[in-house]
């Protein structure tokens, strides 16, 4: 049977690196399959941290686990019923994220809370005669049970501007159905961009942007299955882990996630692993009516207020090292930071207090809060980046590296190289870690990935501008203009 | 006996008008005192809509007014002391600010919130020796109960850069204090910068950036008087209200606040209208201690959530007047609006959600939230007004007015001036309102008074930069350096 | 005959009046006509400032003027074959923009630029059988020989978003021709924003935005006309000079140009009148075949030199009176402004050095330069402005009139209104020119003018995408592709 | 003799590589000296790259060489005397840019400039009793004639915010004077930051912030000395050029000029080999009294002409190939680059209009253009790039390598990586290429060695305010207020 396992609950980081070399990911880089990601570059130092993170969980096993059926899982897995539920799931997404300092953005919990959703809603999904509702529930059951990480997959290839997969010039370019059996469903075409692809299972979730027509319906569905299925390939870029050494490229050798375009060769998914099947309906209200899009977003302003506090800190650090208090400017700096951070907790803290019990019982954040977070933040991340740019200055680009500090030239390293109040060796270690935080191809990635974390900001923009309504607020002006001011 | 009076608690708008007729304040604009302020230009229309908004309170008794010592009392004198307290206070100050669009900044709930406080944490007024607990309750009281409208004055002119009255070139250009008699003390100087002078009352609140010497105590100190009081002169600057109509100019017309240089030519100041005394700690400490900086911050953002939701009413009319739904640009510039007020409604609640009792028994909304909310504010506000230029265009400027409407031309108008969707008289209305809310003198006194509604923005991030606390960011980025992630 | 006149050449200030007062133009303002506009407000400061302007460019006759049969002419009205000549003409607009610190935006050379380079070039208007370049040269040759001033409108009024004013709701709302007899044609319809209304003559100019249809043959058209033809309206927007004194309004009481909707009911043109009839063809190249725009946006250029010295002088005796010297912020500001300068002189310079002699035989600037110019200027005026807001501060609110100076209070005035380098007097005649660049009804509709002087900046921006040939740049990239490095 | 040699005058790569291997620069990189820079990566790439713009010179002769005592020497070395010679010069210099697409920022012609203008002015030298001015001539000519490649160091190491070497913690860490013998001078200490280490010669050039102390003359020389020579260390950062393949990396593979640290460790310079010597005054007017100043950053305005143009032909690819033709913000965006390169192109033409003869007979392109130039270009490049993140969005991160166009599966890419305009292997090429441009380290060390080329901009911002005179803006301003235009 499909699910059957073990079943133990939350895992520690060998069983993580077990399982992986058990049921390798269809891993391809650079042209060739790798066969064995734990111990190839550029996935191995990637596998290294994520079953660091399992180990994690375990040394905060009050913040970050549960009990369910007698077992310990993780917390991310939650459907919170009160706000207490809430700020502790909070805690929990926080704790995770501070592993990584945020830079993990598919960490799994990212994933687990929109099974989590699905789960708790899951009679969404018999809706119009579908019957799927028992399929997400054991689905989520064994994932979480399991502990497993999920890596997944929204958006079609477009060849142009239209986002309906059939419109495209090549209809055969977008993941598709192409044949559906008792048992099954396979599945032909391409779907980007799957990050953390060496994850146990890949979760291949709708596209919003569909229209209504008979056509369109081969191209909605969901499903979940192992990433190391038959007939699927996740072609991996080119890494921003170069393998060199964790002590010049302190984040680059830690947090690379690594993104894929997924390749579907006739891949065959049980009726058991299928979420949804040829209902555009359910594709479009999939995110919002489970309450996975406030759940999602949720997680990510925790991580968020993480990594914006890294910058904090990382920033704090080089003023004080490099006695830069006295400047106006550099205060200007620090004081955007800090707002920005306080933006972010806000926003987390509102997303609660205006949390409410949605039809299937599950409480969810107040969205306006959180839409609001991730169309600020790709605003303010690239500019945290560039204030480490701006107060690092040359000390980013004149640094030599721990080698050196090691070899023949140490003494002229001890020498040269110290600053206002921080000896060489520590100015070498600050540096080069704002170096990883601002300058380095690893910097560059999380800055484009924040940027489009959610999507065009063009387009979001616009989807807010449909969106919001505003009648309210209207309205005011309406009576002002009338001279009838309430 | 000085604060004997009838103590009617709520006020309706003739009482204002009568007091103010009794007791004119020391107006002078133009080279000359004007002694009828109620009547004249360019005080008439600006009394008329603070009256109004005391009969305002009537229209909404349930959400503005409570009930102290058998009477109705304005909410914005409360103390809260529960969360749900706080919200009930916000409740008000949002529908307080709603009867100006958040245009008058200085609506008389802004200074009763430092009032309330003081009155709250009276204690604290006695440190050092001093004896002033009992004078700050009864004015207090005297003040909510008579419903008093204040304005205040925090700022020493300056010929210099340096903070210090003391230490300026003529040390007699700040107020201070000349003499001390039984009764009370004598005040010579001048100082900046008194917002709606024809209120009842002037706070002369202490200005914190001093220095510690024997010198400066005679500019430490803090009291309330009369706006009447003889000796006191408001030198008021030119006003943004011309005097013309309320249809052609709706916000120039009713909202001029009106800002002035307060002289002190020998007042006198009874011992018990004192609240500090050449105390140049309590001075210091002032604001901070009694929660008034929080609950005005508080108040202030109530205020600007009002403000903000005014502009994108606005906005939102003039897209969809001039048929601009279609553009992403236009698209973005709502957006932007709207996260803005996300933003400020985010920080509202964060502070109620971290309210927190001082020891004085008062609950105080958490300050960090506000703080962020008073740095970012300057930032957006003038976003807002150029977004309304933006989407105006010239349609801000080829406008006729009201009285084109019903001249020999208005069937030209009627013709030439309708916009997409809207009739050319209402188009003419709405866009009138667009300039007056972007693009007249008075928008601009907007936009200054927000831009350093809290003092310089440069020095409000020195501010923040020394006093947040990033021991902790810097803390996890220092482990994360050591290899010691917890 | 209808050229017929003195045709004395370059005017003085007293000819500007008397023909005024002859032929006043059909002002209508709130509602009414204005028989008198020499001595009417709004408009009498502007017709003052205009004939004064008239009188200056005889105190610089070397810059200002030129021989032309056996008088003196504008320069403005001249036709530069040379270098040197345009260099000359450079000069003599930047001189006739100091008149006014570049707050003319709309000052009579603005227009002389285009008639000229029309009248130089115009073998064009004979194009697809049109007979018109006697019309052209005897109406430039009117113009320049009697030195009048102009306005002009090119925009149609528009209901919905399409261009074409025959697609719109109400195809009788844009100016269009409706009888045509044997000496002449008739108008009916609006036209936007005749700037300086109370010009003599009225330039009513082709709109490029048409399609090529039979229907918009109608609107395809050129004339000019005496603004005080019969049957032509021109309505005002409200003034931003209230009529207030020269001294607290430094700027609003000298430069308000007026913005005016021009209605034709019935105006009737004659044929010698007429620059273009129904021909779309020469309505599309009008403007760049005769070099006009290149011409114009080299006059515009030149102003905006004069205007942002202005805003650099005036911030600099800002920095200099309040002592701000000592700030970076500060100089980061002065700086903006500085490279600000260099660019507009930068593109003037590189418009000259590229300037080629065109078909016609007339030497055009550079256009590129140009173009980037009206591109980048739009966004350095409104930082310009603000500039001045953030240094100026509070300092631009508590600032007393001069009649305060005059007035009883003029010793608390003169103590308490110094600032660190400047008697009260010299502070506040400084800060009122400040507050009227910055904050004023004027300053915000210069804003206005300039961010919207060539057409809204989006469709710009979308102009040069289309227009600006990047093959070149495109090619050199495709060789590095291709790995041939040329 | 110390400068006989071949004299061949231009050089061709091969020369390049033969003197480099016999006079290996002292390179140590990640703790190891690297005594064989041609063959051994991070060097090999860059020297590689440096050869061919020495043969690349050959393919331009007519552009980029001139002829000097019968033989051919490069252009970079003309000391021009009539605007046709600047001209040609700088289309010499825009050629040679032109090589690396402006990304080989210190590329030899940079220095070239400053040396010639010594020479040209090497009367300068003798001031004050100093006789440099042979040594100077002869160095200039025995670089010219030899064609050597420079690198250069200008600053100080500093411990704290005072710029003077000498009031630093440890007044030995900056590179000074420890011992003087007749044939020569010894230096100990350090200087920063030298880019392109693998040249053949060091010019050590002076640092101009130094206090007038006779303390502080130890540090005032100036001197160029071979790469190679004994005691000299180049301590280089770590490079980003991570030795991959050229097609997936095809700028950091190739224009990786290496920035380093440069130690003296007991370096005798012979006194032919010095320019300056315990002179403050020489080095405070070293670069501006020489013209250097402006003749360098003529060299950088070229080079950022061809910089800015490679960015729009760049997103004119990329729009075009994925077919972004129809977004007005993409239009937006590529305008904004549009116009930075008139901007630049303008700077470069305004300098030279503006050259005038220096009193030592060279010509001197103007200054305040170019001055204007460098303070904008820091502000404009980091957005080039931005919009190459923002308009490449996903397209940027989802992407393959060339292995991968060439490994099983092959088919799969082609498929799926194809874009609207584009077959996929030319998307691969064209997106590699931008990702290379804008999220690779190698671009990230571009924005930051622009941002920072001239120094701190916040210092060149007070530098600004400093030196440019505004008096005739002020001037122009008081007429006004004293109503006096002129």
């Amino acid at each position: 049977m499909l699910f059957d396992s073990e079943k133990l609950g939350a895992r520690k980081g060998e069983d993580v690196i077990r399982r992986l070399k058990q049921h390798p990911p269809n891993l391809w880089y650079r042209g060739k399959q790798v066969t064995n990601p734990c111990s190839t570059h550029p996935f191995k130092n990637s596998i290294t941290t994520l079953s660091s993170l399992y180990d994690y969980q375990w040394k905060h096993p009050n913040i970050m686990l549960m009990n369910e059926g007698g077992r310990k899982v993780s917390k991310a897995f939650s459907v919170p019923k009160e706000k207490s539920d809430l700020k502790g799931l909070g805690k929990a997404l926080i704790k995770s994220a501070q592993f990584s300092q945020g830079m993990l953005g598919r960490e799994p919990a990212y994933l687990n809370r929109s099974v989590s959703c699905f789960s708790a809603c899951s009679n969404f999904f018999d809706v119009g005669g579908s019957n799927f509702s028992s399929n997400v529930e054991n689905l989520y059951k064994y994932i979480r049970d399991n502990d497993l990480s999920m890596t997944h997959t929204l958006i079609n290839p477009r060849q142009n501007r239209r986002n309906d997969p059939n419109f495209q010039l090549d209809p055969t370019v977008a993941a598709h159905i192409t044949k559906e059996t008792d048992s099954g469903i396979y599945i032909n075409g391409a779907r980007l961009l799957a990050t953390l692809p060496f994850a146990d299972e890949l979760a291949v979730f709708p596209s919003r942007l569909m229209s209504m027509s008979e056509a369109s319906k081969n191209y909605a569905f969901a499903f979940i299955i192992p990433t190391s299925s038959s007939g699927l390939k996740f072609i991996c870029r080119e890494s921003v882990d170069y393998g060199l050494d964790k002590n010049n490229y302190p984040l680059s050798s830690r947090y690379e996630e690594m993104d894929a375009v997924v390749v579907f060769d006739n891949v065959f998914v049980p009726w058991e692993r299928v979420l949804c099947h040829r209902d555009i309906d359910i594709c479009r209200n999939f995110y919002d009516t489970t309450g996975a899009t406030a759940h999602i977003a949720y997680q990510v302003v925790c991580k968020n207020i993480v990594k914006t506090e890294f910058y904090l800190g990382l920033v704090s650090l080089m003023i004080r090292g490099s006695d830069l208090d006295g400047f106006q400017h550099v205060h200007q700096k620090m004081a955007e930071l800090w707002a920005g951070l306080q933006t972010m907790k806000a926003f987390k803290t509102a997303s609660e207090a205006g949390a409410r019990t949605n039809v299937f019982g599950m409480l969810v954040p107040d969205w306006d809060p959180l839409d609001a977070a991730r169309f600020i933040f790709p605003r303010l991340y690239p500019r945290m980046v560039e204030i480490v740019q701006e107060l690092g200055a040359s000390g980013l680009v004149a640094l030599p590296t721990k080698e050196d500090l090691q070899g023949p030239l140490r003494e002229d390293i001890k020498k040269y190289f110290q600053s206002a109040r921080l000896e060489a060796q520590d100015k070498i270690d600050l540096y080069r870690l704002a170096w990883d935080a601002s300058l380095s191809a690893f910097a560059a990635r999380q800055i484009q990935y924040e940027r489009f974390f959610f999507g065009d900001p063009v387009q979001m923009s616009s989807r807010i501008f449909r969106n919001k309504s505003c009648s309210e607020a209207m309205h005011r002006v309406e009576n002002f203009l009338r001279r009838d001011v309430q």
